[in-house]
Formats: C-alpha cells, structure tokens, sequence
C-alpha cells in the first residue's frame, strides 16, 4: 500500500483528520511531570495514550527535540516507538540538500527514528528530494504555501502569471510517480488552498496554522479534503498539548481534540 | 566583530579561502581506525590537526552524523570542541521552519554544538532567518544558487526577467544589516558567482562544488572574492577527506588542501 493510500485508510478507519504535532516544549510542562526521569518523553507518552484514537497522525517537530541535545533525541526516538501503527508518524525537519546528504537524512528519518513520513523542503530541487520517495511506503511533504508571515517573501512571487508555490505544486504532482507525495499549505491561506486542491486532486495536505496562527478549520476541511473526504491532515499542536498545565493535562488535550474531531466529523464523509 | 569582519580577518590571518567540509562517511574511513571507540571522530580529529593551519573554516554536514545516531551527535559535539579558535565553524545544517521553530534550531546549533555560522534555506521567508541573525556575531550562509543538478528546478525560475535565486540575493543584502548574512553559491555555476559578486560587493559567499561536483578553483576565487581578495570561502570535502585510505590520510589530506590552498595564493591578494 503506497503512503497516500495507506493515510485515506487510517483516516477512513479513525474517522479523524486531526494531525496532532507534539512540538513539545520542555518550559512548557505540567509543574507536577518536572520530576520525571524524561519528563518530554513522559509528556508525549501521556498525550499520544490519551489521543490516539482520535488522531490519523503525530508530527513530533524536530527542532524541540534537537534543541534539548541528548536528552531530547533520546525522548524524539522513544516517543516515534510509543505511536501506535494505526496512526501515522510525520518527523516535521523540512530537510533539503543535494543528493549524497538527502541519502543520510533519509536514512535518519526512515530508518533510524522510522518515521512513516517526513516534511522537505523543495528549494533545491529534484535531486534533494528523489532519495526520500523512492520507497512509495514511506512519504513526503513539500512545502509549498506556508503558514508564516515570510511565506510571501519568496512562496508568492510570481512566475509568469503564477506564484512559486503553485509551480511547487505542479512539480510535485509531476513528481508523484509512485503516489508518497504530499504537500504542506497553511491555514491561513485558505482561497490558495482551495486552488491547490483543485490542481492536485489525489495528494495528501498537510494544513498546519489552524488555531493559535489563525487559521480556519472549517475552511481547511472543506478546501484541503479530496472527494472522498480525505487526505487534509489538519494539524494542532499547542491547542491541544497545553489546554491544562495541571495533572488532568491529558484529558484536557483528549477533550481540546474531541472538540476538534467532532468539528472535523460535521464536515466530512464518514 | 561581526561575522563578516572575523571571517575576513581569519582569511587574512591564515592566508586561506578554504572551507573543509567534514562530510565524514564511515564507510570511507580507513580500515585501521575501525577499532577505536569512535573511529568517526578519530578521523576527524586528525583531519583537523593536519590541517587546520590551512583552513579558514571547518563545515561538518549534520545529516552525515544524524545518520549514524547517538554515537554521530556525539562525535559532531566534540569534532566541533576540537576546532581551533583561529577557524571559523559552519554547521552545514540547510534548516528553515516558521519563528518559533527556527529559535528553537538557532539553539540546538549555536549555544548547544557552538557553530559560528550555519546554513539556512530561505525558502520560508524572513521570519524563519531571523532568529539566526539576531547576534552579529553569528553568522548565516543563505541558499541562492545551490552546486547541484536540481537547483535548475526552482532557483532558476524567472521572478519577471530575473531568476528566483537573484531575489533571494537581493532580499539577504536588503536584511544583513548586522553584517553577519553570506550566500551559498555552487562553483558549478561560474557566470552566476560572477553576477551575484557584483550585487552583493561586501558579503561572504560559501562556494561548494569544485573538485567532483565540477567546479572550477581559479573562477571560484576570481569571481567569489571581493575586491579585497577575500570572502570567497571555497568549500572541499571529499577530495581532501579521502585523499588516502592508509595510515597517511591525515598527510595526504594536508598535501591535498595544500595544493589548494597553494593555488588560491596564485590569485588572491596576500
């Protein structure tokens, strides 16, 4: 099963569109978690056991890890192991570079932390990106139209008549041979969504910049989701981590998902 | 002293514009450093102290250490201890991720592996820069014109009647106003180096691509250099690395980055 069909799946069988990204951050935690061996890992554990079966992905960040040094690494590689298959796992390290060195990235990714999708960036090309989609298992996100405020610094300049992204987008789909490659548009750029899905009707989206950057989940749903009702991947990250910093952080972020979830199941076909 | 100021200074100092990027493969290393307790930085090790009198600038690239796990973290946290003062570190790392993300990479490379430069990818906008910029001390090597094959894809697309990696020039001159922005220009494109020299007089350019990659030394000084002979920063990485495959490879690297080194003296101003 190629990775775009295997996520519809899981989105099918879960009923949830939800993304939940675990950009967990150490300053961030529960007061009570401080005393904890691993308190990040502990944290993840506790949210993925609580959310699971309302989620059709985690997307672990890996800058929160990294930057943590040792410890987070060891936290990053633990957490992948603790998300269980019937979800999948998206590593967000918007990795880029010439060919020799993608084959290390993937190496890292896929194999060493096995991640079942990565996120990339698309500025250097097809050789930078070849080495994370030759097996259809595993998957890719190209970043196309950003959620930040630098997203019209280059994404929007125009190639002729159209922006950058959605030459991104035509490249991508060209380049989606063996059907594990998807693309990453914000929320905050729902009109831009809408285009893109009507050029790319069968590859996955990941939306990130609902909630806290402003984005609408509504929109995201209704512009990002195929025909079938499938394939957005909307993603909450601290909406859903932080809804308490007391011992009931883990129901809360179950009920802050809920929430969503439900939203989500008014506007799908399920 | 802003970055720029120290690199050309060191430049001065060192009578060099070489860069050795410490791509380190374990599958290349010679068979009789297999037994030490981490053979990866033994050989670096050794690379450097062969070496760094030759050098302007180390440039270890992340993904060959992540892709070894733990023991590649570790061994890129003391490869960059080892490093002399008198030689500028370039975490060759090519991230780029919305604000609050890039702070956290900014962390992870400058206070936690203490690089004094890294490379990003502009492809995010200035929000994603703009954490790694905020000490002058620090320094950037935005992506324009990469040394590979795929940097035809995007980075060659006309914006109007000038390619997407000329806005990308122009848009770093506009935000180095701490003086402490370069570029990543490859070797393999020569009349482009030449251009973006003419746009941007007073910036440090990173240029990989000679040797294997293609590219040429005598037009990679003479069009990378400003015009006090200095700021090219000529990237080698296999060439010197893997110079031998015996006990000498720490002496043929030397010969190697000499013989370089002694052909940039031919050209600059010394």
């Amino acid at each position: 099963m190629n990775f775009t069909e295997r996520l519809q799946h899981i989105q099918s069988q879960q009923r949830s569109l939800l993304c939940i990204g675990l950009d967990t951050d150490e300053a961030k935690l529960p007061p009570h978690l401080r005393s904890e061996k691993n308190p990040v890992l502990e944290f993840n554990k506790r949210i993925i056991e609580a959310t699971h079966d309302l989620a059709c992905a985690y997307k672990p960040n890996l800058a929160f890890y990294e930057a943590m040094g040792e410890r987070g690494i060891a936290a990053l590689h633990e957490t992948v192991t603790c998300i269980p298959k019937s979800v999948v796992t998206i590593g967000d390290a918007k990795r880029g570079d010439i060919g020799n060195t993608a084959e290390r990235y993937a190496r890292s990714l896929f194999d060493d932390f096995g991640f079942d999708a990565i996120t990339v960036n698309p500025y250097m090309g097809f050789d930078s990106v070849e080495p994370f989609i030759i097996n259809p298992e595993q998957g890719v996100f190209l970043l196309a139209l950003t959620s930040n405020p630098g997203s019209k610094d280059f994404q929007r300049l125009k190639i002729g008549t159209k922006p950058l992204y959605e030459k991104v987008v035509r490249t991508a789909k060209k380049w989606n041979t063996q059907h594990n490659i998807g693309l990453v548009v914000g929320a905050t750029h729902p009109s831009e969504l809408k285009s893109i899905r009507i050029i790319v009707p069968d590859m996955p989206i990941l939306i990130p910049g609902v909630g806290k950057q402003g984005g609408d989940l509504k929109s995201a749903i209704t512009f990002g989701n195929n025909k079938q009702g499938r394939l957005a991947v909307i993603n909450a990250s601290r909406s859903i981590l932080y809804a308490s910093s007391g011992k009931d952080f883990a129901e809360a972020a179950r009920a802050e998902a809920l929430k969503m979830v439900e939203e989500m199941r008014q506007f799908g076909k399920w």
